[in-house]
C-alpha cells in the first residue's frame, strides 16, 4: 500500500492542526484526567505490514472495544446458544438504556450495548471464577496482538465499580428476568475489569487482525464467525450512531469511551485510531473524522 | 462467473422441494390472492451478464423496494438537505411504528420505515403535481432497468389507499409536527402509487444495477451516493430484522411485502429474488434463505 | 352558603390584582385572539342558588369540557359496552399522545384524552348522522343548563378541522386498529364541532349540575353513573396534571384549552371558572389557583 | 352506624360462599405458603367504634400499604421538599416499571410505585441509621394503631432482599441519576424491612385512623396533609388499576401484595380488608369486591 505512510502522516498533521478535540469522558477520574490533545492511527495489513502516525504507543483505556473480544470468546464457548440470551439487532437507543430491556423481558438487543455485553460476560463466566475468566480474555487479546504486555488497569476497574450504578441497575434487571447465571456483583466485577484493559493504538490494531478474513494470518476463530462479528460491528458498533458511522465511513468498527476505535477492512486490514475527545454520540471526534477520510482516500468502504 | 447458472438452478430446485412457503401478506386483496408457491432469482453483473432461475418474468408488487428509487431521486434533488427531515439510523422498531415519531418530534429515523419514506416522497413531490412526480419515478426505474414495460398497478394503489389508515396516521402526525410540505392526501396518494409498481424479478435485478459502484455501467447517481445508499440498505433495509439479515447474508438489501428482495454485491452484481410467502419479520421466507445460501456459496458477503 | 358571595368577590379581585395571566392557546386563531386578562367564577348549588363574580356572561370555547357530556350520552346509549373500546385509567401522558395507543393496540386509556374522546364520539355517532348527533349533544347541554342559548361556534369548528392533523393521526390510528365505526373524517367532524361549543361561565356551571348527586335537582343520568363520572374526572380530568389537581384542589373537575374548568362538589355544588391564560399543563392558570383557594376556604375537598 | 354489623357479617358469609379466591403472590416463599381461603374486614369510625367480621386477628404481611406511613413521616420531616425528588401523578404503568424512570431522569412519578417508595424511604433514612429509621416507622404505626404488638417479620424481609433484583435495579438506577442519598443496599434494606411489617386487619384499620380528617381523634399529621395523602391514595394507590378502583369503589385506598387493602372514608371511617388471593392487577380479589359492595351499601363513595 504505497501511499499509506503519506496519508497517515498527513492525517496526523491535519488532526493536530485544529484544537476542536471534543469532550473527554468525565464519569470517572481516570478518564477525566486524560489530555484531549492526543491522536494516533495505526494500520496493520493482512500482508503483515504496519503503518503508524501519532501517539501510537501511548496506552489508553479501550473500554467497550473489549466487547468484541468477549463476544468472540462467548461464541467460541457457547456457539449459537448465546443468541437465546441476547439479540443481534441495532437497538436504536443509547448504550445504557434500560427501556428496551423491560419491553423485551430482559433479552438485550445486541452484544454491544451495555446490557448485552453484561450477558456476554456472564456467559463466559458461567462455571468459572472471575480470575480465570479474565485470564482467558487477556490471553485471547495478547495472542491476537502478539504482545504479552497488555494489562488490566486496576484503578480504572475500581473506579468503574464505584461509579457503575447504571450498570448495576442493568445487571439486577437482567437477574430479575432470569437472564443472569451469576450474581450481579460477580458478573459486573468481571465486566468492569475486562473493560479496563489498557492498550496502545499499535496494540489495538494488532489485536484486531483476527477479524480480517484472510489466509495470510493465523486463524483464531472460524471464517464464518469473523464475517458475522464484522456484520454486528457494522450494524451495532456505535450504538445509536451506528447508522451514521456506516453512512459516513462504511467500515465495521467498534468504539470505546476512552476515545479508541477499531475498524476492519474485510480481507485487507485492521485499523486503530485514538483521540480521547468525544463527539455528541460518545465516539472519538477526531478518530471518526480520521476514519472517514482514510476510508475515502483508500477506497476502503465496503459498499 | 462460471458456477452461477448451476448454483441458481440448484437453489431454485431446492426451494421448490419443500412447501413451507411462509405467509402471504393479507392486508389487501391484491396481495392476499397471490399463489405462495412461486420462486425466482436473477443475478445481473457489472460485466453485463444476466443469470436466472424460476419464475423470473412474473410481475409482482415491489412495494417498499421502491423506497430506494425515491430516496435516490430525493437525494439528487435536495442533497444533504434531506437529512434535516429524516435520519439515517436503524429504528429498532416495526416498519409502521409511530412511537419514535412522537419521541423525536416528527423526524423519522430513516428513509426506509414508512414514516421516512413518506417524508422522502413528500420531498420529491414538493413544487410539483403527483402525476409529474410519479412520471419521474417511473422514468428513473425504467431507465435503471433499461426496460419501458414497467407500470403502476392501479388496483393495488387503490387498495392501499382504502386500507391505509396506519399510513394516514403517520402522514397526519408528520404534518402536525411541521414535517410535511404537501397535504397528507396528496403525499400519500403519490406514496401509495409508487409502492404499487409491478416488476418481474428480471426487471428488478436490472433496475438494481445503478447501485453497483463500477465503471463498467453508465452512472445514474454519484459514486459516493451509491456507497451511502448501500450503507443505508445494510443498516435499515429490513426494518427490525436488519441486523439479522446483515448477520446471516452480509449484503446491503431492501425487501418488500410483496415478497421481493433486492440485494447488491458492491462492485459486482445486483440480485433480485422473489417468493411471496413471508417470514415473521415480514420479509420473503424462501427469498431470505436463497440470498443467504447464494452469498455464502459465492463468497459475496461484504464482511 | 353565607360567605360565598364575599369569597367569590375577593377571589375575583385578587385574581385581577396581578397580571401573570399565563399563556393563551395559540394553535388556532379564534383562541389566540382572546384577551387573557379575563376571569369569571360561578357556583350553583344543589339548593338552586347561583353565586357569581367576574366576566360570568362572556362566552368562551369550552373545548374538552364537552367530553363529559359526550361521555354521559355514550354511557346512556351503550352502557358498560363502551369500556370495551376505551379504558378508565389515568394515562400518565399528554392529552394528544399516540404512544400508548400503539402499545395498547388502539384502546385509549380513558375517555378524556383526545383518542378516548374520539372513540366516545364515534360510539355516539354510530348509526346516525353528524347533524343528529350534534343536535343530541347540544340538546343535552341545553337541558342540563336550562338554557337554550348555547351554540356551536362554526368558525372554531372550521379552524380545528384545518389545524387538526394530530387528531386526524389519532383517528386514523384508531381506524387501523379496528376501533372506529365511522370514517375518520365523519367522527372527527362531529368531534371538532362538539368541542367548539361556546358557553359562558354561568352556563357552564348550570350545565354541570347534572353531576351533583342530589335529590333536590331533576335527574338526567343514574346516580351510580354520576359517581363514576366524578371518579373519572378526578383521576383523568386534567391529563398528566390530574394527580396535581387532585392533590391541590381535591375536587373532580375537567378543564378545557379555552381556559374553562368545571368542578363538582359531590352532593353540593357545580363550579365553573374561566380565565383563558394557561399554565404549563395546559389548564387555566388563574382558574386553577381560584379553584384551589375556593375549595380550601369552603372546606370542599372530598378528601 | 346501625346496619354495619349485619352488612359486614353478610359480606363475610358471601365472600366465603364461593371459592374463586384469586392467586397468591408467589415470588417469595413466605407469601406463597399462605392459605388463600381467608377473609377479614374491619371498620373503625371517627366516633371510636370498631366493627369486624372474619379472620380479623390473623397477622399478614402489609407490604406496600406501609408506603403510606413512610410517606407521612417523610412529609413530616421534609415537607414539600420531598416533591423535588418524587412526583404525584398516576404513572399509568406497573408498580415496578423502570421505563418512566429513564424517560424522566430518575424522578419517580409518585410515592406509591416502588421507585417512588424507595426515594421516600431514602429521604426518611438520610442522616440516620436503618435501625433508627425502622424504629421510627414502627413507632408511628404502633401509635397510629394504639397497639404496640406490631412487628417486622424478619423472614419476609430476608426473602424480599434475596429476591429483590428488580428493586435493586430501581435503586441503582435512582443512584445513577443522583436521586439516592444513601447506598442502594442501605436504602433497600430499610425499604424491605418496613414492607415486611405484619399486621392483622384489626391493627391495620386502627392504624389507618390517622387519615380520617376529624376533630374526634388525636391528630398525628396536619389536616391539609391528611387530605393530600388521601388524594394521592385515590389517584395512585392501586398502580395501573387506580382508575378502576376509583370508578368501582370511590374511596382513597392503598393495597399490598399480601392481600390487604386500607381505605379511608374521609371524616368518617378507616376500613381494612384482607384476603390473600389477588386479581390480575395484583390487588386482593375478594378484598376489592368487598370494598366495592361496602362502599355502595353504606353510600360511602366520595363522589
Amino acid at each position: 500500500m504505497p501511499h499509506l505512510p503519506e496519508i497517515l502522516a498527513q492525517l496526523n498533521a491535519d488532526m493536530r492542526a485544529t484544537d476542536d478535540w471534543g469532550d473527554i469522558a468525565a464519569y470517572i477520574p481516570q478518564l477525566a484526567s486524560v489530555d484531549p490533545a492526543q491522536f494516533a492511527i495505526v494500520v496493520t495489513t493482512a500482508d503483515g505490514e504496519v503503518f503508524t502516525a501519532g501517539d501510537v504507543d501511548t496506552p489508553f483505556s479501550v473500554q467497550s472495544i473489549t466487547k468484541i473480544f468477549t463476544l468472540a470468546i462467548a461464541l467460541g464457548r457457547s456457539g449459537d446458544q448465546l443468541w437465546k440470551r441476547v439479540g443481534r439487532e441495532p437497538s436504536g437507543r443509547a448504550f445504557n438504556s434500560i427501556v428496551q430491556l423491560e419491553a423485551e423481558q430482559g433479552r438485550p438487543r445486541n452484544p454491544f450495548i451495555n446490557a448485552g455485553a453484561i450477558v456476554t460476560t456472564d456467559e463466559v463466566l458461567t462455571g468459572r471464577e472471575p480470575r480465570e475468566t479474565l485470564a482467558e480474555i487477556l490471553q485471547f487479546v495478547r495472542a491476537a496482538a502478539s504482545d504479552d504486555d497488555i494489562h488490566i488497569n486496576e484503578k480504572v476497574a475500581a473506579s468503574e465499580t464505584a461509579h457503575g450504578h447504571r450498570n448495576f441497575a442493568l445487571a439486577h434487571f437482567l437477574a430479575s428476568c432470569g437472564n443472569l447465571n451469576n450474581a450481579p456483583e460477580k458478573t459486573l466485577g468481571t465486566y468492569f475489569h475486562h473493560c479496563a484493559i489498557d492498550m496502545s493504538a499499535r496494540q489495538l490494531a494488532m489485536a484486531g487482525r483476527f477479524l480480517i478474513e484472510t489466509d495470510k494470518l493465523p486463524r483464531m476463530i472460524l471464517p464464518a464467525r469473523i464475517r458475522r462479528l464484522n456484520a454486528l460491528m457494522l450494524t451495532c458498533g456505535h450504538y445509536d450512531g451506528s447508522g451514521d458511522f456506516a453512512y459516513r465511513v462504511g467500515l465495521p468498527a467498534k468504539s470505546g469511551v476512552g476515545g479508541g476505535i477499531l475498524a476492519i477492512v474485510p480481507g485487507r486490514a485492521s485499523i486503530a485510531v485514538w483521540s480521547p475527545g468525544l463527539n455528541r454520540y460518545g465516539n472519538s471526534k477526531k478518530g471518526t473524522q480520521a476514519m472517514a477520510r482514510l476510508a475515502r482516500e483508500m477506497g476502503w468502504s465496503i459498499f
